[in-house]
């Protein structure tokens, strides 16, 4: 990416000016599942601290002896932070999270250590929403399917593969209309599918059609796209009627988080066929995804990464 | 689909009162790998002549037998109508082609016949365009190839898997404004793209910056998406300084016809790397695909499929 001049001289007086042990000493808490990308922007500015990853012992005693010198945590993906770890962090400041969702973060216990909590907001809501228009129109037009046709050879044997369906006219109903599901339903019209939502409450400004709950979205809609924040109200909130009120040829694309949906009956509702697909980024116990589902042609598995570009480079810019 | 008591009333018309002997004998001429869809709809309005798929000379005496009364002849795809087939048929009035693009008809040997030849027109147009956006959001996120590799059963042990690119800012060159081109650029700018193109000649009435050659404008944009029609000066019009122009983190994806593109320059380019990417969806010699790419994640294959829905019927009501 091209990087101004400003930029630049800015990098090379801090690193001229500031030595290491002057740098703000920050704690990466991950599980080994998540990786902290751009670690090298990060080392000109900050000590980061790696606890080991192999057991609580060593974690424990790592910390003992860093606690100290410890005033800011970085939470890579979703690693859950909890009473335990912030315990044994009695100089943390602040709780800074990679992800847009923060349901991984025991809130009250931060807020009763005066601790300030940061997510990523809306810094990666458009890509998101690429990708849920990418995970949609793969499910109704059988994008990867047909690429796995194809690279098996299997084209010039069989000659045709189930044909896909059309998004011209498709009722789309965004579940959480905040800065993603915006992003989602200013792509969509282009396409010739109209929008619906429901939403904590009714949005001033937007047009679209608001609905009290889901399963009345569900039922006038032919797709939930779900991206809304995960919390104790809408845990499984797709549930098995939710489902059944979409029918048959309904489609679920789900770019928030694995628990908005009730992931057996997910499963269960795709193998009956009682849904038509779906485009799955996340799950409720990642990186495990239901093996069912790896048979499956009307659905699109992904890993995560909705929100993760090459280009996140440009929201890490210092 | 929503059927409206007209078209329900009108159909039982034409049912009751047109015995099969009246209906006009059409020809369905078609290579073996392409198949006439929804002949259901056809039957009750044209007797369909099959012509045996497994020589020319059963060809040729089947059709000696029913020269006289076959007056349309339906090409299937992109199977050739040459002046060997018409020779056989000095009834014709019409050819129809089931396709957009009537690369495959010789059309001097049909004007000096004086024969009508009809192609799709834009009634593909939105379901080509949604299927480009498709392919090139998957090269540029990986879609396709995350959701192999989460089959595959690799996300718990491998962790992560190579992240793509954000769409946000990236420069897109339509190489062919038409109906299909002009559907893509209306869908493209709300992800952040930005539109260019080259065509036949400047277009009136439209703001993107146009280019008088293909090279100028892959030097000039992220993205090729091809879409224009097949003819003596557009063949390899994508060729090896084409795709270096484009450069190595350059995509391309085509929906238009196979030999649009130097097949083979592109195969090699894709090996070496010399541009990043590519969403293929029609290919020189189809149904072959080069199997090189059947290796490559960065490449998605697609069998010819951009124009077909399940809806297509909303294009075939009568």
């Amino acid at each position: 990416m091209h990087k101004s001049p400003h930029t630049k001289k800015a990098k090379t007086r801090i690193t001229k000016n500031v030595r290491a042990q002057d740098l703000p000493v920050v704690l990466v808490h991950r599980l080994p599942a998540f990786n902290l990308l751009f670690k090298s922007r990060l080392h000109n500015h900050f000590t980061l601290l790696h606890p080991p990853l192999d057991s609580p012992d060593s974690v424990h005693s790592f910390l003992s002896r860093h606690a100290a010198s410890i005033r800011a945590l970085v939470a890579v993906g979703s690693t859950p932070v909890k009473s335990q770890i912030l315990d044994l962090l009695p100089a943390l400041e602040i709780v800074v999270c990679s992800s847009a969702g923060i349901d991984h973060v025991e809130l009250s216990e931060c807020r009763r250590r005066g601790l300030l909590v940061t997510s990523a907001g809306n810094a990666f809501s458009e890509d998101v929403a690429d990708y849920s228009v990418a995970l949609l129109i793969d499910v109704l037009r059988r994008v990867s399917a047909g690429n796995r046709f194809v690279r098996a050879g299997l084209w010039p044997q069989h000659g045709s593969y189930p044909l896909g369906s059309t998004l011209v006219g498709k009722r789309v109903g965004i579940v959480g209309l905040g800065s993603i599901g915006s992003e989602i339903a200013k792509r969509l019209p282009a396409f010739g599918c109209s929008i619906a939502y429901t939403s904590r409450k009714k949005k001033s400004g937007v047009s679209y059609p608001f609905f009290e709950n889901v399963h009345d979205l569900a039922a006038d809609s032919n797709v939930l796209i779900v991206c809304c924040a995960l919390t104790n109200q809408t845990r499984h909130m797709i549930n098995k009627d939710v489902m059944m009120a979409l029918g048959k040829k309904g489609v679920i694309v789900n770019v928030g988080r694995g628990a908005l949906i009730d992931e057996k009956e997910l499963v269960q509702s795709l193998l009956r066929g009682e849904i038509g697909g779906a485009g799955l980024d996340v799950y409720e116990n990642e990186p495990h995804v239901p093996e069912e589902l790896f048979k499956l042609d009307n659905v699109v598995l992904s890993r995560h990464v909705a929100v993760m570009t090459l280009n996140l480079s440009k929201h890490c810019r210092m």
